[in-house]
């Protein structure tokens, strides 16, 4: 029998989009169905990577150099990836992680306007050819997003970010998918939660069953 | 008038070679010859940056991925240089700076084995053309240099690595130095202190002089 590689899932989208409760939805899938996963997040997923992303997030003073705040996520992606995900993987877990190299596109690119091929460079360096098999996107208008989003205790660095920042980032996810419709999954976010859940599970379906 | 640029000056080298005392005589003598100058280190020199260097040397459980340490070095690098350094050197002000790019050559490049041609693109995409006006490397035999450096407390992640490594740092730093003689002074720091000083003061003499 053929060892199977784990599949690499990642949900991505903008503030307010409702993807903790969509997360909780996917792992409680994929545990109703008794897939061997791992849950994990970016920045972070390790003690070194979520270091890096206390440093990231935390609003401060100084401004940070915008190749700087790049080169710190792909710091943390580097340890995340070689000591944790690409662990999973080869030993056939699927690896379901919140956020991934799409939201470097998005906020680091689109939001602070970053050359993209810089970040594919990095890309390229950081991760070889691994690539998620499937992005979730959770899309929705920043200005509806942000509303939602207000409710939840303080603003972090990104979080505090303009309104003309949030249609960047939402402008970079959607370019993303246009350009690679096969690998990402665009779901509409303003819709009810049921009928984002059931996008959802359609989807995890469709993965499951591909050879 | 034609305002001058700052001249940006490094002091390099392994552990236990004198770097912290030689550092305060080449600031001293700025200072006695009431040369405008800023005195820094790598990695760190922002608050941001100190906290990546906090990050970097703290001795843990988990093992670092070389190139995850590589990113953040230069995300460190990012921030000094754009925040600190290229300011004070476009303001006229001389910049010493205790370890810089060439450090990440000796330490990741050499110690850790990475591949020169990605840290030669890091340098390109973080520097840009900015490179050191003068290298000052102290250099000496690691066996006298760890025996030397025995003696200043708990050693942290790099301070732990042993012999071989501080080779391979060594070599590295050399094959740098004789790549491009002219910008780097490699001083004999077996020597006694005396002497190691005599040829930093006509390093500096030298580049003071300079046009």
């Amino acid at each position: 029998m053929q060892e199977k590689r784990g599949r690499f899932i990642t949900l991505e989208g903008g503030e307010g989009v409702g993807k903790s409760t969509n997360l909780n939805f996917v792992t409680q899938w994929f545990e109703s169905r008794g897939i061997d996963f791992i849950q994990t997040r970016e920045p972070g997923g390790t003690p070194l990577a979520e270091q890096l992303r206390e440093l990231l997030l935390q609003k401060r003073d100084e401004s940070v150099d915008p190749t700087a705040e790049l080169l710190m996520v792909f710091a943390a992606r580097a340890q995340h990836l070689n000591r944790v995900i690409r662990p999973a993987l080869a030993a056939g877990q699927w690896v379901i992680c919140d956020r991934f190299t799409d939201a470097t596109y998005a906020y680091q690119g689109g939001g602070r306007g970053l050359d993209k091929s810089l970040i594919a460079q990095l890309e390229q360096t950081v991760q070889g050819d691994l690539r998620p098999d499937c992005v979730l996107l959770l899309d929705l208008d920043p200005e509806v997003g942000l509303q939602r989003a207000a409710n939840t205790g303080e603003a972090d660095r990104f979080e505090s970010e303009q309104l003309a920042f949030f249609h960047k980032v939402r402008e970079a996810y959607r370019a993303r998918a246009d350009a690679d419709p096969a690998r990402y999954a665009v779901i509409d976010a303003s819709q009810g939660l049921a009928a984002v859940q059931d996008q959802l599970a359609a989807e995890l379906d469709r993965l499951v069953v591909q050879p």
